[in-house]
């Protein structure tokens, strides 16, 4: 592998502020790379990393924790459409706003990643001060990482793929000191990026870590027949509404006004020996899909989002991996799925999000994840389980 | 009418950001729009865009919700001085800072928005969370709105007058998202400006809307002997406070360290046909003033506060024609008197601000609104109503 | 004293930003001066005043309320090594995080200023709101002016020393309206600053104000065996934790990761003529130090503040001058220690911060404090005091 461009975007050591490149090439792909800031309104400042590879494009965004907006892969659409129209920059975000729900305030993206000392529900928990004495604070949805600009991202582009890193602390004194390194790759041609993240606590004490990715999907993968294909030991309602929709867990419906949203929490089947597993979210007529493949030694937990509400109220499906259920941090570390990491200690996982544009290459997903089902029994309960959540 | 200059200002479209813009012309007056962005302390960032038709001058701040900091008609100063120096970025402020007031910290226009779905006192209400259940949230006082930057700013200038337009979204998702377009227009020489502002619910389910504008005079208009002037139907004391002001709530005492404020609900008059009706500032000597000019349709509360404190507390008074009173939106849902915006529905209000300089105009205004109180029987009650205010 | 350059690095009624300059001269050292914007993360936009007298450099912070990020004289580095990396501008920072404790999240300069209008441990106090009624809002940790850009900056070089000036506004509608005016100076080739702090209430009503310099040293002058010099009437634990280790209160140990904080507070000795005192924390060898010298006056209360925790957690020892101990505010007030600064008021400080490199200097200082220590009784309490602390 040759390195053809290497440069900083942004370098925290460097003055210069965030770099507009425009980077092309025609070989092995027609390819590009552009990086711009947003100005105006809640997106005032927030910077974006374009990516194509030929195939592929997707536009990443330092200012909101190197999460990604939006993707595109031939006809098929990445992403989905929000009451919130623009990337909001942090600054503007009041985690804290209705009564915890202000992560809801900057929630656009195909990617978000929840995290990293907390994600999941708002509820209290017990956390120490500066003198080590315990008490209660309320944890707000999903975390903070999605709301903290990354410090430094770089680009590289080889003969064989573009690389984009970045680095994001989430960090305080007394507290968790936890820093996100990502690596956001792609292959000139393909329909795939692989995303290797690397959390690392860089106190000397052990602290808590909780990471979920939320990979949402709207129109048009999302429609009436789509469907989620995903391999399970067993298969859970989050709660009582969700209970309601058991019966057609993986099957998505059209646009409804005043849809609740349901949830289904996963124990995913994985591969004997690395424990890799695949989901996939495919469209009615299975030439448009989107499928992720990941270890369950990185992620153990997969959760299903469904809010099939009025378009303009989101109509979007999540796929989520994590490290643990969405449920609040509390009842998680009662159930023993709270990651520690002692001081210095660093966790490195990957994700590989692909878009398939054909009937083809669907079907051959499917029955990769027919071949893994057929290794587990794929229980589904009809009520939600009390280790799985607590609603 | 003949566009002259059509430009955008900011357009979230494009990466340019916020453009410092001078244009002018001198006829059919000596006008000019001049678009900067404000640098230092609390204010960075923040932009302007200030328009003098050649009569009337006033500076619109995008940043803050498209509110209006300031304005000059002739030797009529319009606006008052504020604790707050600068106008302050959003950025900067937490609205529930010392529990809820911290919009207070961003205090100091001319004209604010109030809203967009809520408004008035902070107080403790019912909202719906992602899975539809209902929990208490604490609402801060004065909603979001004027915290908000807008996303899309620009100018037109046609033969006939300058005209700003803007667009700020209160949007999240599982919440309300409002979308607020505002055209701020001023004719060539008048001394006066019309805002027209369309409130659109850009969700599939019906969301509260509440508007306030908070209008604030301090000297020159206001002074000892100050009058406003407004044709009522009925109006009472807000709160006990209140109710020792009540005899002399239209008239206006000299700047008193220590003065605890002091507000009037009114319930106006205004005309048969159209409901539209007039409130007046005026100085003591009656040559200088400003009113507004709406219909009751559009804002068929009023309230009139009275702030005549120490000259560094803030000497004000503020008009505030509103959708509803400033009471906490719990309050003010069990009186009837909170709007409701279907999916989709849009809603659509004008007032005209006018500053009045002569003693002329003075009087012909107060000649028109004794006219229009002669229709109303002009009720005034000794003690707060209980259907009025929750004080 | 002659004039050489007089320059606003950011001028609030100029719309040119933060200036990026660079002076430097050879008389009568090398001296310089070089201003910047930091750029990336969390320190997106922060300002940075960079000033080398010849001997002692250090960088200002405006954005952060003209706080200090770092500081180097000859060998001896002014500062520490926070978990948080970058200095943060205060847009990105909730102060009412994790219950009160959000100012940690931006905690890592060499001098942070406390205040003003409240500082210390987060607790429930009483304020007033518009109306004059009292309500209960929660204080958060040490205060607001360190999270408070600066809006006016400018720089002055005389052929004596460099100065650099900052005015900082925590001002609110209805609340406590305090401004800092800001004057940091230092002299060709000294190993010493003064800082001259006004802070003035704005408004016409009398406002409570706190003021507590956080001076915050790590590696090298703290290390094993470094010491505290101060000459005391008496000293007491903060805390039951402060209590063990009362015996050794003015040593320091080596970097123990899990080490929980101690604090000590001191009733110090001054000047009998001007109440001038001398603290001073000085390295192992006695041959790196830094020394504060201010008068019991400004500041009557001072606070030692032991963090020997890990290196990665940040070994840090702060000194800590300032017109009350760092209790809640409410336990202050009872105590009567909190400032009341009447409308119009306002109130000068002055500190000095010198650094010293050489056993001689180390040693008389020393001798300086042990002299002022011969006229107290140094009584060293070995439990709480109830008037000093409410832990």
């Amino acid at each position: 592998m040759k390195t053809l461009y290497k440069l900083p975007l942004l370098d925290p050591q460097s003055t210069e502020g965030f770099k507009a490149v425009q980077l092309k090439g025609e070989s092995p792909t027609n390819w590009s790379v552009n990086s711009y800031t947003l100005r105006g309104g809640l997106q005032e400042g927030v910077q974006v990393v374009e990516i194509n590879n030929g195939k592929l494009s997707f536009a990443v965004l330092p200012t909101r924790g190197m999460g990604i907006w939006k993707g595109q892969c031939g006809e098929v659409a990445l992403g989905w459409d929000s009451p919130v129209k623009d990337p909001v920059n942090p600054a503007f975000i009041n985690l804290q706003d209705r009564g915890g729900l202000g992560w809801l305030k900057g929630f656009n993206e195909w990617f978000v990643r929840c995290g990293l000392n907390s994600m999941g529900a708002p509820g209290m928990d017990t956390v120490l001060d500066y003198s080590g004495n315990e008490f209660e604070v309320p944890l707000t949805l999903h975390g903070n990482i999605a709301n903290v600009p990354a410090r430094a991202v770089s680009i590289e582009v080889t003969d064989e793929a573009i690389i984009v890193r970045g680095e994001v602390d989430e960090s305080m004194m007394f507290g968790p000191a936890l820093r996100l390194n990502t690596e956001i790759r792609t292959e000139f041609g393909s329909g795939a990026m692989r995303i290797t993240d690397t959390v690392t606590n860089l106190g000397n004490n052990p602290q808590e870590h909780e990471m979920l990715y939320h990979i949402n999907y709207g129109a048009p993968i999302l429609e009436e027949g789509a469907r989620l294909v995903a391999p399970f030991k067993q298969v859970a309602p989050r709660d009582p509404r969700s209970t309601e929709g058991i019966d057609t867990f993986g099957e998505y419906g059209a646009p409804e006004i005043g849809f609740v949203e349901q949830a289904y929490l996963y124990d995913l089947a994985g591969q004997a020996d690395n424990q890799q597993t695949i989901t996939m979210l495919r469209n009615a007529a299975g030439d448009q899909a989107s499928l992720l493949r990941f270890s369950l030694k990185d992620f153990p937990c997969f959760t299903q989002w469904k809010n099939t509400a009025g378009t303009a109220d989101g109509y979007v499906t999540g796929l989520e991996p994590a490290t643990n259920y969405p449920n609040s941090r509390r009842f998680e570390r009662e159930q023993g799925r709270v990651i520690s990491l002692a001081g210095g200690e660093s966790r490195t996982t990957n994700i590989t999000i692909e878009a398939l544009d054909s009937k083809e290459a669907v079907t051959a997903v499917e029955t990769e994840i027919r071949t893994l089902q057929e290794t587990a029994q794929g229980t589904v309960h009809p009520q939600p389980l009390s280790n799985f959540s607590d609603c």
